[in-house]
């Protein structure tokens, strides 16, 4: 079916209106009106191709991968979801299920690769995957996940990419009670992971370069704020915090973050799909058994498994809702950190000009 | 009491002939006669001030810290040792043991800042510590390693830095049967890590530059080898290994070593005390959730732990004894990764010249 959405047509031009072809429904597959979209910092970098050594973007470029909307229709073995269900798609439409990590419930590191929602080439009609800016959905019905009862649809958009990025490293580092929890960047990503931290149990911080995101930092409920120009606070939190989530979506210097870092502290980047380019001491982590990872969104169960916590610890996004015909300012402020919560699209107020 | 030594006068003379005084014992202390000491990559850097912008040194410098010897004299309150016994001292001999990580059995992490075998200024006499290339040893009880009865002395004394700082690492990270486990660098750790991980049940290989050392490699017990120039060997390689002992003790680029990484496997650095000026790609972090780590020897508990692990499962390094008449000799060759295994110093056969 021929459906509308907004495209980038090249790495400088600004997203505009394109129609395109969705792909028939398999017999796996459901299909769903999309109500939501959030608005996340990869589909800037997707669409400005900023992640060209990693996935260069296949123009044009359809992103939106926080996608929340009522179905319409269902392939013929489908059972987990019937027209008038709302459901979700976040930033995986499909996976081996063979592998040892899709077998793990891990399908984000599949080991011969994961469909993405977008900029993925479409194992099925071998077309590139392409997002929620747009009207409609169709995924297979294992990559769908279900909207818990009562949730507010537009916040529920947010938790499935942001939500889940900050979310599933808290989990897996164990985060609890007793512990000192840092978040580098207050944005999309950065608001929820501070706000699961809380939930969790934590003492949480956040850690950021912008005299306006520090001033917001309490607004969301931080215990504390260390703004890197102040170097009293700096210097007060050296060596203090046992993980920091680190949510910086852009290349930086890593050193400056890790002196937080006390012994067995751990540095998790969730957002810095980039070449960073500088180094750092081999003592910085040998002197206080210190650790660097990384971590991808998260698995389908886990998804589903994010979207039953926030239901139940009421756990939403800060959002602004706006129609897609303002989705180029939406990416300009991303672009320029002056952000620190969520642009969410509401897909029934677009298209109207 | 005055003791013979050799010691460094500055970064670029050779080791030679050096006398000095030994601090007085104090109630606490344990005097031993010095039989062998092990010669660590840590002796060179320091030596050679190549660790300045970590822990410049203070000259003349006597270093030497896999030291095992007889005891000689105790001090008036010691209850844990009597002359006679064969004891041994690793890298510490003291640290504040007040703080969390002292009393969590983690000195080497000590919040206060550990005081070091060597270039550590002891706050008994407020001199500059000497090593292992002398004659006497004096340290607090608590430092003090009791050697395992049996045990062949020259080859207990490299268990004390090369085994304690691989075999820390390969228990923290939970090492066991069924993990793939390659040791990077095949010098006086990488021998001892090797044994340790193949002793723990893991799939053992050793990765390496040295065409030299990948040959030596099997005699040691590996079950595989990787030559880094061979990238048929490196490919086949890539994304299979749980765990990575990096034992490389000079700078260098890690993303090499990264690619060998498994989903949620990790690298531990333990050798590169220096500046790694080359960054990596947050991806090759992000994308299979893996883990850049450091570890630095072991704690006082823990380093009794490995002599007595060492002694159950016959677990020694392959050594070379010198005379310290050859130290300037094996600096060399360790400097130009000459060795795959370790020089022991046999001080009775000292001084002589």
């Amino acid at each position: 079916m021929k459906i509308k959405s907004f495209a980038a047509k090249n790495a400088t031009s600004p997203l505009e209106y394109f129609e395109f072809e969705r792909r028939d429904l398999t017999a796996k597959d459901v299909e769903f009106e999309i109500l939501y979209c959030g608005v996340c910092h990869s589909d800037v970098h997707t669409v400005r191709n900023e992640w060209k050594d990693w996935e260069p973007t296949v123009y044009p470029s359809v992103t939106g991968h926080e996608i929340v909307g009522k179905v319409t229709n269902i392939g013929k073995t489908v059972t987990k979801y019937k027209p008038g269900d709302i459901v979700g798609v976040g930033c995986m439409v499909n996976s081996c299920r063979k592998c040892k990590n899709c077998k793990n419930g891990l399908e984000q590191y599949c080991e011969n690769g994961a469909i993405f929602t977008y900029n993925s080439k479409d194992p099925i009609d071998n077309t590139i995957t392409k997002g929620g800016y747009s009207q409609i959905m169709i995924a297979d019905e294992d990559f769908i996940l279900k909207i818990p009862k009562g949730m507010d649809l537009a916040k529920a958009a947010p938790l499935l990419c942001a939500g889940i990025t900050t979310y599933s490293p808290l989990k897996h580092w164990g985060i609890k009670k007793g512990m000192k929890v840092g978040i580098i960047g207050l944005g999309g990503l950065g608001h929820m992971g501070l706000k699961y931290a809380k939930a969790l149990g934590a003492k949480t911080y956040i850690i950021t370069t912008s005299p306006k995101k520090a001033a917001d930092a309490k607004k969301y409920g931080a215990d504390g704020v260390v703004l890197m120009s102040d170097k009293k606070s700096v210097d007060a939190n050296k060596s203090s915090f046992d993980f920091l989530l680190n949510t910086i979506p852009v290349a930086h210097d890593l050193r400056p973050y890790l002196d937080f870092l006390a012994t067995d502290g751990a540095m998790v980047i969730v957002g810095a799909i980039t070449d960073l380019k500088d180094g750092f001491h081999g003592q910085s982590l040998i002197g206080m058994r210190r650790t660097i990872a990384g971590s991808s969104i998260g698995g389908i169960k886990e998804t589903q498994e994010v979207l039953n916590f926030s239901a139940k610890h009421n756990i939403y996004p800060d959002i602004e809702i706006i129609p897609i015909e303002e989705i180029n300012r939406a990416f300009d402020t991303l672009a320029h950190k002056g952000i620190s919560h969520r642009f969410v699209i509401d897909m029934k107020a677009s298209f109207k000009s």
